[in-house]
């Protein structure tokens, strides 16, 4: 590698997170995620990475209030998604198609904090809404005293969620709500760097984080949970068998094993040990307390087989393995995994495209041209194949 | 500067085209612009870039033929241009709204060259479509016999073109057809980095190129043309007099003048020369010669003031100038402009999209936490303002 830095390279800078993958630690709006993510609630983080500061009470009473009102799905963004349920458009590709048709309600605007709440409002109407409407349900309004969180799981269900399950799933909501310049972020700041509007930024993030290599992980590190309890369901055999059989075939078969092991965290990543500790406290105690010990009796065995097949690799449990056991006990079915992702994520992403505008420059990388660059024209009838 | 590379810095490579703004050349799969440009068919153009060559005859006969067969419009997203009208959306965001929609048809899929043709074909529609729809017109269908040029020019007028308009806007569309790793180029490839679909990719570039550091210049470009041109004429003053007056007026009140000058191209832009040339050829001996002149004249007392006004800045007639010349002789409005470089370059995104997918690693930009790190978590009872 050559020793110099070129002249133009441009380092983003960021205030919103820093992921440190050798120390294995996520700071976000400077606080260390295991301080905050338990404690805060969503429109708290939000208010974060907007402001740089945490609300204070009439702050985030006006937050909650602006939020709520505009939790609503605009008719042509509802007229889109009943299109879309009809031609069974897989869930990410439906919610970034009716987040770009909110262009369609005037939310094409300059990036401000206002088009940044706006979309943090309706995301969760557009995730739930099209739900229903796939499975033939009436989409909801939720009442307007609901937190963000407890009016998503509303908009989804119809009813008040518990408290577990609102912490529960609030506390996911903050573990990922940023983390440094993810490609969908880095997409969303590209496109903001050309000072283009809210909603083409935010698009374009979607976009990216539908891809399997991003968000697309939570729903197929859970697979294998529910592939291995219906093995020893059906064998009748010891959930110990059934589970180190399906590990080793796998790993002999060279695949990957979804929810364990990350390509920034080298040891441990901090959003594992949060999320788990979130599902224990949503599981402990309740009706589905056995689920969760089976979950765990996988897991164990996942992680000796691992250790005993890939020695000195140092494959740990990660965020999906626990994101899949947190919201599958929130109530959430996997297909809305990466969408749940996105309706935490927007506001990282609009802090990103915010942080962007005030920079102010035209994002350019680094390139070089390994193309031929001598060609001459050869007129269409002298070309042979 | 720091003397030494981070170690994860990654350099795009691209076969695609190289941008050398010290010796003003721009090379396009490995032919220089000029010598290329003038000569080619869009579809070889784009053949070019998707496949690192150019067709034989029955390559590009094949290639005709299943571009001039999917330019359609679909039903939803034809429907979807009519709500777009009524809420009088710029063409721009309609644009991307209607690519996006093109996933209810199907298109949401892996990139492949045939995902490529797809989008490549249907651009024209989209855009011509949505323009008459905006006037109260019906969306055309194009002679399946008409080459890709030729059927934009057909679809937005509902005749055939000229040769000479034909000819010129084909120029025009191999000119821009790709720039290295520009914004729009560039998101589309840290969204097509995470494995995710040609539609999400695709809508991520327009809603890029829709920014006004990007795309949005060629329409400004030339107001001050028509701006002069108007103010002559109601004054009865020579046309100079009046050029002189409206560049030191801008010059003096600070602003940028659109169409001169470029951040890369330091010493002459190649696009300009081509556009300049095809312009020329263009109007030459046409019933807007006079029109050409008047805007020569223009362009050469611009030239002569900002050199007096800025000395040694060297400010050349930018490819903007000679966009706006051209796409205006072939008959197209500034607000077709940008929608029109899309119509061009949506063959460079695709082509991007298959190499950052043949590449296959996720794009990850370096960056830096400037943030707090050390906070500690106040309940909100305890916050002051």
């Amino acid at each position: 590698m050559a020793s110099s830095m070129p002249d133009d390279l441009e380092i983003l800078e960021t205030r919103l997170s820093r992921v440190d993958g050798q120390a294995g630690e996520l700071i976000i709006g400077g606080y260390r995620l295991g301080d905050f993510a338990p404690k805060s609630t969503f429109e708290e983080s939000a208010f974060l990475l907007w402001h740089g500061r945490l609300p204070d009470r009439m702050e985030l009473e006006g937050l909650r209030t602006r939020l709520a009102t505009a939790r609503s799905l605009p008719a042509g963004t509802r007229a889109l998604l009943e299109t879309a349920a009809s031609a069974r458009l897989p869930v990410m590709d439906a919610v970034r198609l009716a987040a770009d048709s909110l262009a369609l309600s005037g939310d094409d605007e300059a990036p401000d904090v206002a088009s940044a709440e706006s979309l943090v409002a309706r995301l969760p109407a557009l995730v739930a809404g099209y739900w229903r409407l796939l499975k033939g349900q009436e989409p909801l309004m939720a009442p307007v005293e609901l937190p963000h969180a407890a009016a998503y799981l509303y908009l989804l269900f119809g009813e008040r969620p518990s408290e577990s399950a609102r912490r529960g799933l609030e506390t996911y909501l903050n573990t990922v709500i940023d983390h440094g310049l993810n490609a969908s972020t880095y997409a969303a700041r590209v496109i903001a760097s050309t000072r283009s509007d809210m909603v083409s930024c935010v698009v374009g993030a979607l976009g990216a984080l539908k891809g399997p290599l991003h968000g697309g992980a939570p729903g197929p590190a859970f697979e294998m949970v529910f592939d291995i309890l219906e093995r020893a369901r059906v064998s009748g055999r010891p959930l110990e068998t059934e589970a180190e059989a399906w590990v080793r075939q796998a790993v002999e078969a060279g695949g990957r094993i979804m929810g364990f092991g990350h390509r920034v965290y080298k040891v441990r990543d901090p959003r594992a040990d949060v999320l788990g500790a979130a599902a224990e406290a949503l599981y402990l105690g309740s009706r589905n307390e056995a689920f969760y010990r089976q979950a765990q009796t996988i897991e164990q065995v996942t992680l000796r087989v691992l250790e005993e097949m890939k020695p000195g690799r140092t494959l740990r449990t990660n965020v999906e393995f626990y994101t899949a056991l947190l919201l599958h006990g929130v109530g959430l079915p996997a297909e809305l995994f990466t969408p749940t992702f996105a309706v935490s994520r927007v506001a990282g992403w609009t802090a990103h495209i915010l942080e962007q505008r005030e920079h102010g420059r035209l994002i350019r990388p680094l390139e070089r041209y390994v193309g031929e660059t001598q060609r001459q024209w050869t007129p269409l009838e002298d070309r042979a194949r």
